[in-house]
């Protein structure tokens, strides 16, 4: 038999516990696959004492991680502690420089330090393995860095939070508020009791500058990506979006253009019969458009205890899988040191369609008003509907939704504050951008 | 500079040529990310003559693909012969005798020959790469091989035959039959002269069968499958299913059950609001169910030249990763000597819903006569809807379509056959299986 392969896991929470009790159970099923067994020789976490229903016999406890991560007993340090700086980024640079192999599920780490643990991992010959990263269950780094090594990539984009995704999946299902449903999603536990992280687009932004990174070749860039969140969808938007054929999703977005890369995350409209437009819930999903393929879509879940398990228990097999003396594919699919600066393309530039809602006072000359300021930006229109909701006919207002064909956020903007600057506009304008998805 | 890997191309048609293109195009992107140079040292073809619009220019030229297999000029064999014995098989075998690895894009060789062919790759310690066999560009092998370690799988099910996909997408999209719709495919090029294979289900089939095997650990039983093509599939059928909120697919199904695994190919209703339903025209997908994970789909491009190349790009760029002494997974996920042999389920067994449509004559008792046929066979029922379509009223007959809760394949055709032999239908019934679908 060939040596164990000599696992230390700092982190034992759910997904911590999950790895453990998962390892255990399928240790012959995963010998077999991997030719060596798997065994976690030492664990770390803050309470020694704490019940996680999973035995730890045999496994020997350290309270520092960073202790672990550097203990000649391991060949692969897991870090499940999470945090972008701290103990985790302490442990797994210290493990890296170790020469061990590192798996973590870590997106805030990777988004914020991954360009330089890459670099280390690079020079020491040892795998930074992090499918749970992104898209928790769902393999999307491995097939990005492995399978598509022909391609060349010109957008990528997901629906990358699995509490959005539940968010406006019930809104659409059951017609209720974001706000209702923010609270509903919160009791279930769908949600955290802060979910600005989440409902702000800003995890969705973290797994996006990591899977950009992949996809373009370019450092790690989290905090160049326009954000807009969820908060400000209503009702009407999404039966506006139904009865044009379209269904509103959070997307991450990157995109290589001529002035740069985009990088965006907002509500987007995708068309109603496009595959991505059916992932509901809390699965996540990302698709992969390139000029040889054209496009693929992974979906599946996105998070929970046993999907990001799994993710970073195929890791781990990966890495049981090597060899001494493998080389190891770049950690981001190129090599660290010929990654290029991130050059951010400006969102003004961004071309597409837009959908755009308007509530406006019920009087003559205010359809005019709004047709003329889209022709004067060049903006086309591919539909402009005028409806009243039953809201508009209690105020005596009225609704008009415009959808744009191709044009640039710039035209639209401006259209938007000649609008604005008429009078004509009872409330805030909302714009939705359109996404083409296969 | 690491030692170039070198490479042998055996069959230069659209997809060999393609991969020649490509590999030349970029020489310096794969270099990067494989850390040495891919060189096609020797191509084999049929014709030398033959312009294929790509450059053979310093590439040593094999009359004898098998020649050319155990050249030791080469690092890899890649098999783009096609057939499931023959060059092919001789070739193959060869290469991996000599101890060369070997990517191959034949999913017939593999299916009736995989499991030998994996045996002597897992002896010689050689990798027998075979991304494109199945699903084309989708990286579905790989995923599953490598990514699931951890995960039991319960089923899987696809699209994996792009023709007749496009056939049913255009009937449902254009209301034309089926033999309209093929004739036209023909024409096009989607369709072969001869398209028994494609529209059979035996295409589907023999990816199917390599799918079981990684899945469930089995040994490949390509002949152990229940087959039914498309041919039947009319647009009474489309048009009902919309109705009940299906949409119509070839599926391939393999599905562990209690009397073993169930392998079949079928028209199958799946649920419009699944990802799967919105799969359209010559797309595959891929969808796997696992314990741990839950539901994975993998959807894209599923045939043509540049997209089986990306997978066989893909497939050499892994083994241009990998160093002398590596050890590498198995080909089937499980170790050849530990694949159990096939135990086919018995199609009577299968358990599931069912979509039955009877043209009846309309006379009184009609409809009794066939509840009371479905209750003798403990048949509970989704819906029974009675309807006439203008061809029924020229003829004074009624269409009835019935849905069933879950129930047996043998209980349904005990029903069916009792509501013939009643001597009330006017044609042939007509019945489609319904699958869960995420």
């Amino acid at each position: 038999m060939t040596e164990a392969l000599h696992v230390g896991i700092a982190g034992l929470g759910t997904v911590g516990a999950s790895v453990v009790r998962i390892i255990a159970d399928r240790k012959e099923m995963l010998e077999r696959e991997c030719g060596r067994p798997i065994t976690i020789t030492a664990v770390s976490a803050r309470d020694r004492n704490r019940d996680r229903g999973i035995a730890l016999s045999g496994m020997r406890w350290f309270d520092d991680a960073s202790a672990l991560a550097v203990s000649d007993e391991i060949d692969v340090f897991v870090e499940l502690i999470g945090g972008e700086d701290g103990v985790a980024l302490d442990s797994v640079t210290k493990a890296l420089k170790a020469g061990h192999h590192v798996v973590t599920a870590n997106k805030a780490l990777l988004a914020r330090h991954g360009f330089d643990l890459a670099k280390i991992a690079e020079d020491r010959g040892v795998l930074l393995n992090y499918e749970a990263a992104v898209a928790g269950g769902i393999p999307v780094i491995k097939p990005m860095r492995e399978s598509l090594s022909a391609n060349t990539i010109s957008r990528i984009y997901g629906i990358l939070n699995g509490t959005c995704n539940y968010i406006l999946t019930r809104m659409e299902d059951e017609g209720i508020s974001f706000e209702e449903c923010l609270a509903d999603a919160q009791r279930l536990g769908f949600a955290e009791a802060d979910p600005t992280f989440d409902i702000g687009g800003h995890d969705t932004a973290h797994k996006l500058s990591i899977l950009t990174s992949i996809a373009f070749g370019t450092r790690i860039a989290p905090d160049d990506v326009y954000l807009e969140g969820i908060a400000n969808i209503t009702q009407a938007d999404i039966s506006a979006a139904r009865e044009l054929g379209y269904r509103i999703k959070l997307l991450g977005v990157a995109q290589r253009t001529e002035s740069g890369i985009e990088q965006r995350v907002h509500p987007t409209m995708v068309p109603f019969s496009s595959v991505i437009a059916q992932v509901a819930g809390v699965l996540n999903a990302v698709a992969v458009e390139t000029d040889i393929l054209g496009e693929l879509l992974f979906s599946g879940p996105g998070a929970g205890g046993n999907a990001t398990a799994s993710a970073v228990i195929g890791d781990i097999a990966d890495i049981a899988k090597s060899r001494p003396g493998f080389q190891h594919g770049p950690v981001f699919g190129t090599p660290a040191k010929d990654l290029k600066p991130y050059k951010r393309a400006r969102m003004k530039s961004h071309e597409g369609g837009y959908f755009i809602r308007l509530t406006v006072y019920d009087r003559t000359g205010v359809f005019a008003a709004i047709a003329r300021r889209m022709a004067d930006n060049n903006i086309s229109l591919e539909s402009i509907v005028q409806h009243s909701t039953s809201a508009d006919d209690q105020n005596d207002n009225k609704t008009v939704i415009l959808v744009t064909h191709e044009t640039t956020e710039s035209a639209v903007r401006k259209a938007v504050e000649g609008i604005t600057s008429d009078g004509h506009l009872v409330d805030k304008p909302q714009v939705i951008r359109i996404e083409r998805a296969g």
